[in-house]
């Protein structure tokens, strides 16, 4: 039975430094063997030995024009006064580009120099010895070095190793990783999930990564958390793969026996490195084969697959793994991160305003949506607090480095027609993207005013002149040139359970006891209206029950009273009908997006304006529900 | 029957121009369609719409550690002094991390934190709602825009499908490219060669341009010269694929079809661009299809497939083409160009004393190893006549940035021990290479005079004082502090042909009529040999058949003497031994790297001295022949 584990906290460094010096000395590092592949199947294979030409390219003397072959020596003397007439068959031989030429001759007149004249042509230049000729060895002589050991292979290697009488390339075998994915709460995609059951994608993720860095993944079934199965599970996988990951089981939970594992059928090196995520890592060897314990939490796993499972591959494979290109950015938030954790932080980039600007996302370990919407990654050094709010940081670019100046970058509030916006900006114009954070109406605004986001999209109702957003950008910004431009005007209204089963026709059922609120945060277009009307109404927000719960999207709240943990909030009716809820309608508010005018004038808003104003996208806006797109377009506004 | 065709001149933005602009009209840009394939299947694959989320991820509210489920309202003013009892299965409820929460529950209290009390729990301290609570929609909520359409995807991508449940992506088809090679010269690789046969490798290469950029490439059979059978596998290729590319026949001679047949069938719109190398180029379209023609020359054929199919295959995808990172470099050697055309040179680069230089490749359309020693490609754009020896360019890089600097520059006499050299130094150190290009004993020693090579390959006998290489070291480098190592020492002699049918004995038949001479280049060190060794038998070179006929190196001349069009050449035993030739030794000669002292200290050699020094690189060398390595590796003269 499973001896009690400690989680350590080993630098990551040392935690590599250990790793390696253990697979070294073992030899591990460059275990697997080669095999040969026809040349057709080795694109992006490793040579695992030197390709040495067994033939010459060309491998014989060939005429390099259409013409006549002939000997060089034969040609001397020609001139249009003296020209020099050859014998067909006997000086001279008709040749195309491509024939081999006669072992007597050694140069060839181009067709357009030779009249022909019975049995002979005639000449009126000379031609010097070689000319026209495509010489054996020309591109490769035999014997010579073609490849070398260790090269990735390009197409031009492949039709380099053809030309010269290939057709096979010794490799390096793909390393076989197994990919063990364990959890008595595991389901595959596709289950029909009920409370409790946790999709397993991670495996998934894994092995896509393996793939792209060489190797070759193999995803076993799901081992539940039962001892003797996973020992026996593990065993095997280290039998017939090369490098076995074991994800999760990796912490020092109760059920959680990947360590004890690992130090039974081998040497557990490392558990627990100082990173932030992935903490919970196993870093071990058994049977001369190294062995993973990956972290459960999606980001965990993969930033911990990609600091050591990458460079694992790559070894093995006898390349060098590329570097990602990095870049310099201005950090738009403070980010707090504690000492003695190497954090890697995904962040979004954009260039705004000549400077590129990086803004972090969700930081938990749970939210693959941070690496699915990360533009880069930012490391906090373990012996820092964090970094500066306008502190320049080295991003490692997870895209295309052009793709950045790419990038409108939207800060404010949440509306589905900005996911469906993003969408169709990038149909109109590959590689264009619209990048767009959630942080509320007023956050945007802010954001634009530390020149942070090139737009943002707002629906603050002003309370005492009841006009929208004009006020609030004007106090915001100040003397800046801004245009406001409509997207849509959005019902506002209350969202309830299907059937609305507590009867709530208004706000003052708010104040109910048996009603649990769910609000949204500070700054959002929606709390400002509702603040505003609980005003009017004279109520004082605390009697209602839930309304220090904030929730920072209408779908998030929506989703609070789906999954039942609140009975009523304030949002769209997109959000209510996308998750099969009820709505009362209390109002309409305007939507507008807020932009400098230097931005509004700039080349890269363009497509999405374009997108706006174009009939399309109406349509399809229409069709979501609860939307007037009657000023869609429009300068509602300008400063 | 095929009408006469002109090849035109047309630059190519023009060319360009016309191509798409008659594509996009045609609506042939983006007309492969989509197909859903199983998540596991999708990676690298292009998203044709986009992901909204049919499922939250988590689907249900849980706990995110191990403890107990709890309302946080009952737990007020737990304290020290006052601590809280709740009852187990009424108040709260054990749950491991990922169990769903109790509907009745909002919060989890650690089990750090608690004491069992028999069926009662006791804590210390309140809970605050949602604390330790991983709640629904944390990652992802449903109907939320997962991922855009055209998006590249990357292992994260496929996780997040997969955790908001979806089982298959959308994905827009693969173009599917047809490539057909025609010439009735062409064999296939591992066919037993007779001159006249051409080895077909474009058709290997283009099909793996093609994978590497999204499509999928069938390389259909070899099509020989006949007009109605090319015309008909055309016509059928068109039927099966989304792009036709024919490979050659693409320039104006008499068995170049493929242009009429594009006419044909279809528009013919561009034949003949002004690029080099890749000229008899054809764009055109038929049946709603784009058709391209391109030459036969291997380097044109993959350079003009970089220039057309494959911005067109990423725009079949809706995916703009990465870009290639780019460098300046100080060119080392004057090139010129011809006005009129865009020159697409292949350089060598590294850095050498600070600089990145860059070393122009062999120009020539038809050697498909100056791509594949290419580390980059510079523009020689066509209103320029050329570039200046000193001059910089913009270098478009093949290799990632971080090669270059891990690259040693070797110019000079060429030996093969350098390629064995190249490939074992990769070997020890991944990532590091030996870049060796071969221009003489004297050219080298005047790359290291200006700065272009880390080291010069040099076998070079000083006439009066009997010395090896010293004395042309300091004439050619002054001042310079400069190490010498002994690579080798090699038989010189005379190779001949098999079973010597000439009955060559030593220098002296090189005057014989029936004798004819391959030589070296001037500036190699086998040619000073030679001349040394004639000016001592007081011989005229111009009485030598052959003299004038240079080769660059020892294998060339050996090549020359195995194809039967010269009869004999001075060399060394390796290059005869190689090509199954015979040898007749005259003298053995050291072969040394001449080595600036800075670079001879420098960490970025230290790997190479290391081979040279180890024993198995000595072994691997003597079974070479005619090398004798007893002061391999040894300082045998210092500047």
């Amino acid at each position: 039975m499973p001896r009690k584990v400690y989680l350590e906290d080993i630098p990551l460094d040392e935690a590599r430094r250990r790793f390696e010096a253990n697979l070294a000395v073992q030899n591990i590092l460059e275990q697997t063997g080669a095999e040969a592949v026809p040349i057709a199947e080795a694109l992006g294979r490793v040579t695992a030995t030197p390709i040495w030409a067994p033939l010459s390219s060309p491998h014989y003397h060939g005429s390099a024009m259409d013409g006549a072959a002939v000997r060089s020596e034969d040609t001397l003397g020609a001139s249009e006064a003296t020209p020099v007439r050859l014998r067909l068959g006997e000086q001279a031989t008709w040749v195309d580009t491509g024939d081999p030429l006669p072992s007597t001759a050694n140069a060839v007149i181009m067709i357009e120099h030779i009249q022909t004249i019975g049995d002979e042509i005639e000449i009126m230049a000379p031609v010097a010895p070689w000319q026209h000729v495509r010489s054996m060895g020309e591109d490769i002589v035999a014997t010579e070095l073609v490849l070398p050991a260790g090269r990735v292979l390009d197409p031009v290697d492949l039709g380099a190793a053809a030309a010269c009488g290939c057709t096979e390339i010794v490799v390096r075998r793909r390393p076989r990783v197994a990919i063990l994915p364990t959890g008595s709460e595991l389901v595959s995609p596709g289950t029909d999930v009920k409370p409790g059951d946790i999709i397993e994608f991670n495996s998934l993720m894994l092995a896509g990564q393996v793939t792209q860095w060489g190797g070759t993944a193999r995803r076993l079934p799901v081992t539940p958390d039962v001892y003797p199965v996973l020992k026996e599970r593990i065993s095997r996988a280290l039998d017939e793969h090369d490098v076995v990951v074991v994800n999760a089981g990796s912490s020092a939970g109760s059920e959680d026996f990947t360590a004890t594992i690992v130090g039974e059928l081998g040497e557990l090196l490392v558990h627990g490195v100082a990173i932030r995520p992935g903490h919970p890592l196993i870093l071990g060897v058994a049977r001369g084969k190294p062995i993973l314990g990956i972290p459960g939490y999606p980001v965990s796993a993969v930033l911990t697959s990609e600091l050591f499972v990458r460079p694992l591959l790559y070894r093995m494979l006898g390349v060098p793994a590329p570097r990602r290109p990095t870049i310099q950015a201005t950090m738009t938030r403070k980010v707090l991160s504690p000492m003695g954790e190497d954090e890697y932080l995904r962040v979004k980039l954009g260039k705004v305003g000549g400077r590129i600007v990086a803004t972090p996302l969700q930081r938990g370990a749970g939210v693959i949506m941070s690496l699915v919407r990360a533009d880069g990654i930012a490391l906090i050094p373990r012996l820092s607090e964090g970094v500066h709010a306008g502190a320049d940081v080295t991003v490692e670019l997870l895209r295309p480095p052009e793709t950045i100046e790419q990038t409108i970058v939207a800060i404010g509030s949440h509306d589905l027609t900005l996911d469906l916006l993003s969408s169709e900006v990038g149909k109109l114009r590959p590689g264009l993207s619209l990048s767009s954070s959630n942080v509320g109406s007023l956050g945007g605004l802010i954001a634009l005013q530390r020149g942070e986001a090139h737009l943002a999209g707002s629906h603050l109702l002003d309370e005492e002149s009841g006009e929208y957003n004009l006020p609030y950008v004007r106090r915001a910004l100040g003397d800046r040139s801004v245009v406001l431009v409509n997207l849509v005007h959005r019902d506002q209204g209350l969202i309830v359970a299907p059937g609305n089963p507590r009867g709530i026709a208004g706000l003052q059922d708010l104040l109910r006891s048996d009603v649990r609120f769910v609000n949204r945060q500070r700054g959002a277009g929606t709390r400002v209206l509702l603040d505003y009307q609980l005003k009017q109404m004279h109520t004082d927000p605390s009697r209602i029950e839930g309304y220090r719960r904030e929730e920072f999207t209408h779908l998030a709240v929506a989703a609070a009273i789906a999954g039942g943990t609140a009975d009523v909030g304030l949002g769209i009716l997109a959000a209510a009908r996308a998750l099969g809820l009820d709505f009362v309608p209390i109002l309409k508010e305007r939507y507008d997006l807020v932009i400098p005018r230097d931005f509004y004038e700039a080349e890269l808003l363009r497509p999405m304006l374009d997108v706006i104003r174009g009939p399309d996208f109406a349509r399809q806006v229409v069709a979501l529900g609860g939307y007037d797109t009657s000023q869609m377009g429009a300068v509602v506004g300008e400063l």
